[in-house]
């Protein structure tokens, strides 16, 4: 059973940008403060519902020196962009499993600007990011859990693993796509599925798609369809290699009024042509194709970007031998 | 009902390449003599079902000057190419309504290398387009009829052509996004009713997709699932506007192993690269998006490419008027 149609809204949709978080893998989060602020003002006029502002990453592992400041996100740097927020748009930022210090870096939501941790996992690091689920939870945000590369995983892994996070304070389930390697069949079962343990659990879904097969708005139009509430989205699909969703797909799609794509249009005009021209690199292209298809990391595609290599045949045969 | 799953074989898939037919609206049809050899011999080890090798265009219309060979595919320049054609793939040839000589210029099968034509109509074409199907037929070609923009047609008008092609002998019914304005939950429905009347007259079904929005790819793979057999692609999705569904996704995507997406690749290595950098264009890209949202005529789009505009607001605008 599909939820709404075409032509009508659905309540419970939220949009989530993700620019400046997974488009900051391809430039290592070093975004000029103008395109940050303008970003943030034309998520706002497009209607997008949350926007995620990049990682919580502990300075410990990660060298402040070495990456711009939304790698880490500190609340002033954000509060240097919004102030007291005053609009209808929500605050996000990534903690990963293992590269955050949370106990010391995620104060009280009370003296926060953020208002929605996302919490990356593997599915081997279920406890780990409970752990940081109950804290968040305990400090006033509202969470997500993103359990990462599923398309690796077994069926009944997942499940559990949802059985377990059914039972954290967790808000939202998000069915994450790392490797770009589901096809929207896939993807409609696999909404299915997560739908249905967050029915049991009170929870809500969430998707975030990878474009290596050209698939990530197809597949988050169809988890839409399927019944899933939070789409991942980001402006000219700027993420990880292939990138993701993009948003101007995907405002543009949606028929609920208070969505806008004008604003994310005129984002691409000011800001994103500069990253391109400046040679940031990302987005959809016959390398990944080939990581997708063999349900690989992108990491191999992404080497071979960088080399300016052109022998798809033969990255076919290193990927081939590494899975 | 889908028909198959993602693992298994479906018997009567037919991949189509159209490379150089749409590919061909691209750069006029003037393809390099080895391009298009490599072509046809990649395509054969591709496990490819049919090559378009371009339009029956008529000679009276179009100045044979200022095209390419391929515009009007004489059965001697096919000749040169595939000899007689010794292989499981099977050729095919474009021909237009209103556009083609056909009682001149399509002689008998028996006498040409060709074994499928394509008849492209749009719907006030029918009754043209039904005298193009009997000539073709009689004269022993295999023919498809490829109704073209129906993303503007009322769906009683679609019933109604299916049924008067249902009496004639055409083989094959296409289902045609020109727009690149359908998502994939729509072509789920129309491929159902596509296929309702062809079952009704012991026809099969194709999808030729368009890239605009992202979607051509997950367009014909949904297709595909709800039973549609004959599946258009072209290499690196090569054709007009923002082209089509890729033969590198789609052949990599299909579990036969009589497909094999490596000869798609060196035709990349090869032949495609050299386009690109040659300044050939096409391609998904925002224009096209704005124009598919508002299922419009890509015309606007590739004039404000060719006049490499950046004001993405003020096209949507101009086309928002337009429509």
């Amino acid at each position: 059973m599909s939820k709404g149609n075409l032509l009508s809204v659905r309540e419970d949709v939220r949009v989530v940008d993700a620019t400046l978080r997974d488009g900051g893998l391809c430039n290592d989060f070093f975004f000029a403060d103008d395109f940050v602020q303008d970003l943030y003002e034309n998520n706002v006029k497009a209607g997008v519902d949350y926007m995620e502002f990049g990682y919580k990453a502990s300075k410990q592992i990660f060298d402040p020196e070495k990456f711009g400041k939304w790698k880490f996100c500190d609340d002033e740097d954000i509060r240097a962009v919004v102030g007291e927020n005053n609009t209808p748009m929500k605050i996000a930022v990534m903690a990963d499993v293992g590269r955050c210090d949370y106990k010391k870096d995620i104060g009280p939501k009370s003296e926060s600007p953020v208002d929605l941790i996302r919490i990356a996992t593997y599915i081997h690091t279920i406890p780990a990011a409970c752990e940081i689920i109950e804290h968040c939870h305990k400090m006033g945000y509202e969470t997500s859990i993103n359990i990462m590369a599923v398309s690796k995983n077994r069926t009944e892994d997942i499940q559990a693993a949802l059985d377990i996070f059914g039972q954290t304070p967790v808000d939202t389930f998000y069915l994450v796509d790392s490797y770009g390697a589901f096809y929207p069949e896939e993807i409609r079962k696999m909404s299915k599925m997560y739908l249905e343990y967050a029915e049991k659990y009170g929870k809500s879904v969430g998707i975030h798609a990878h474009n290596n097969q050209s698939l990530a708005f197809a597949n988050t139009i169809d988890a839409l369809q399927e019944g899933v509430s939070y789409l991942d989205s980001t402006v000219m699909g700027m993420g990880r290699g292939a990138g993701n969703c993009q948003s101007e797909l995907l405002i543009g799609f949606l028929k609920n009024p208070k969505y806008n794509v004008e604003p994310i249009l005129a984002q691409i005009e000011t800001h994103m042509m500069k990253l391109v021209e400046d040679g940031v690199k990302w987005g959809f292209d016959i390398p990944y194709i080939i990581t997708g298809q063999m349900n690989s990391h992108p990491r191999s595609a992404i080497a071979f970007q960088k080399a300016n290599r052109k022998d798809y045949r033969t990255l076919r045969l290193e990927v081939f031998d590494m899975e």
